[in-house]
């Protein structure tokens, strides 16, 4: 098996073989944004569980580089479209895409993206690309359709927690767990062995959003790379948040609403004062429970799988450092 | 062989279908845009091709259906995009996606529809579809090159005649050429025919786009359905005003130059001018003759494709439609 950071390093390795080809296609204009979104950076996660899952099953994971690949520069495509949308001007601390350039050029760079990552999927000659593709075409529907869930959302006050985990399962988890199935499938592993680290993926998806959701408000400012506190500033409709409006009732409710609804606002005050609400409605602790639930179900599914444990290892790794579980 | 009516009744009949079957997906900010850019209508040109060429080589068309949808969804899904960039307000006499609902479900709704198009490619199931999935990758990577080579025209005063054909080589005809050639790998058609198909494609798109920019100015604003002189008002670098700047010199050219540096004026001023200068540079006819030279290579193309003269028959009277020459 490869050790986690033996593979982060093919995959940063491959990236920078492709940027070099791109840098030489024409028009500049295209291909610069795409060369900038694709070197950003970041975890480089989704291909990572490509060609870790591939490697359960074979020695030799060539054949799955180019669709690790591929699931990033789809990845990278969402973010970029996700930002035009939200008017994000920051990601990872550098200038979002449509911020360095323009609006224009960040929609046509992303649709490129789009299509790129389909030529590199179709650049290994498999008969199981097919299924890859398939896979790959309803997961990147899934995300739009998460993307629209998470936007209507934004005017939305009664989300249910099950709305809720509908629009992070489709906005968030299926592509992990799309890119287990794919490493699986090219390797020509058993369906329903590929189907069960889908279902690993989908309950490590979901941990792995809800955390997320978490830090944002009670993380650390140095470790999580973005500012505390954005969620709350801009309303997202956070697991926090909704279990919030969902927990709260009498005054704190009406104090929850009102910063809701202000629009003159120092942004500290604000913050202090919504986390005020979640800590007297204990929300810290109910997301912290339901990361665990999640976690456990997705580690309980990585049991189920019949493949020796030492294979698992990297995986099970893999998903303690996306939950920052590795002590 | 199929009639030309037939064809476009049977693509009809499947948009229709499709829509119906999308009204159902959630969320519906997602999918309705997605049925209002399919139901603007248009000539299904595109979807027709592929049967048209499909035909061909066989009777039964039913497996070439799919890929004909994909790539009207896929036209679509670049129209969509396309006004959003270029700020266009008005579609076929209705309201374009972005005006009709928002920018932000204009590019969500878009990318769902790209990853629509690979979708319905591969619900057939032959091993020929990977060639497919191969050049419909590669043809819409080439039509992001050419809007991308178009809006970076819009700066520029000096944009050549090569440059010029190859932008709308890659912003018009790839698709059309495609279109041919998929129907054609569908139905297991030898890949030197296909590929012949595809280059008459390339020469018939063409002379379909040199005549559009042509009919902008000089055609009968009944038949053409767009408001006559629209390229003239917003200086686009159509075949007509290249040649026009590079033919150009003098007080005619200065004259030019001007008007193209106004910003205040009268549009029916602006576009009477420009006529007038057009006339005197004998644009029309220069425009005419390029038409003419691509339409005759085409038909030579066509020619020279080794099939029997009674099936290329609808295939000639598809491209004398498009260019209109159905005396």
């Amino acid at each position: 098996m490869y050790t986690l950071d033996k593979l982060v390093d093919i995959i940063n390795a491959e990236i920078q073989n492709r940027s070099k080809s791109l840098k030489k296609r024409n028009p500049p204009n295209l291909y610069t944004p795409v060369n900038y979104s694709l070197g950003i950076g970041g975890k480089r996660l989704r291909p990572v569980l490509v060609l870790l899952s591939n490697n359960l099953f074979t020695d030799d994971i060539k054949n799955a580089i180019p669709a690790a690949i591929a699931v990033e520069v789809f990845h990278n495509f969402t973010l970029l479209h996700d930002d035009i949308m939200d008017k994000a001007d920051v990601r990872r601390n550098k200038s979002t895409v449509h911020k360095k350039f323009d609006e224009n050029s960040a929609i046509l760079s992303g649709d490129a993206m789009a299509f790129l990552s389909y030529q590199y999927l179709m650049e290994v000659d498999l008969p199981q690309i097919s299924e890859v593709i398939r896979l790959f075409s309803k997961t990147a529907i899934e995300v739009c359709e998460g993307q629209q869930f998470d936007m209507d959302f934004e005017n939305r006050l009664d989300v249910t927690e099950s709305e809720y985990l509908e629009m992070i399962r489709l906005k968030t988890a299926v592509l992990l767990a799309c890119s287990l199935k794919a490493g699986a499938l090219i390797a020509n592993a058993n369906i329903d062995v590929a189907n069960q680290l889908y279902d690993f993926g989908i309950n490590l998806g979901l941990a792995f959003q809800l955390q997320d959701d978490l830090l944002d408000t009670f993380g650390d400012q140095k470790t999580f790379g973005k500012r505390i506190g954005g969620d709350i500033i801009s309303n997202k409709k956070t697991y926090l948040l909704i279990k919030a409006l969902e927990n709260s009732s009498g005054e704190t409710r009406i104090e929850l609403l009102n910063w809701l609804d202000k629009k003159d606002f120092v942004s500290e005050d604000k913050i202090r004062a919504v986390k005020a609400i979640y800590s007297q409605l204990q929300i810290e602790e109910l997301t912290q429970q339901k990361i665990d639930f999640y976690f456990q179900k997705s580690t309980q599914l990585l049991r189920e799988i019949s493949l020796p444990d030492n294979k698992k290892s990297t995986l099970l790794a893999l998903s303690n450092r996306m939950l920052k579980r590795e002590n």
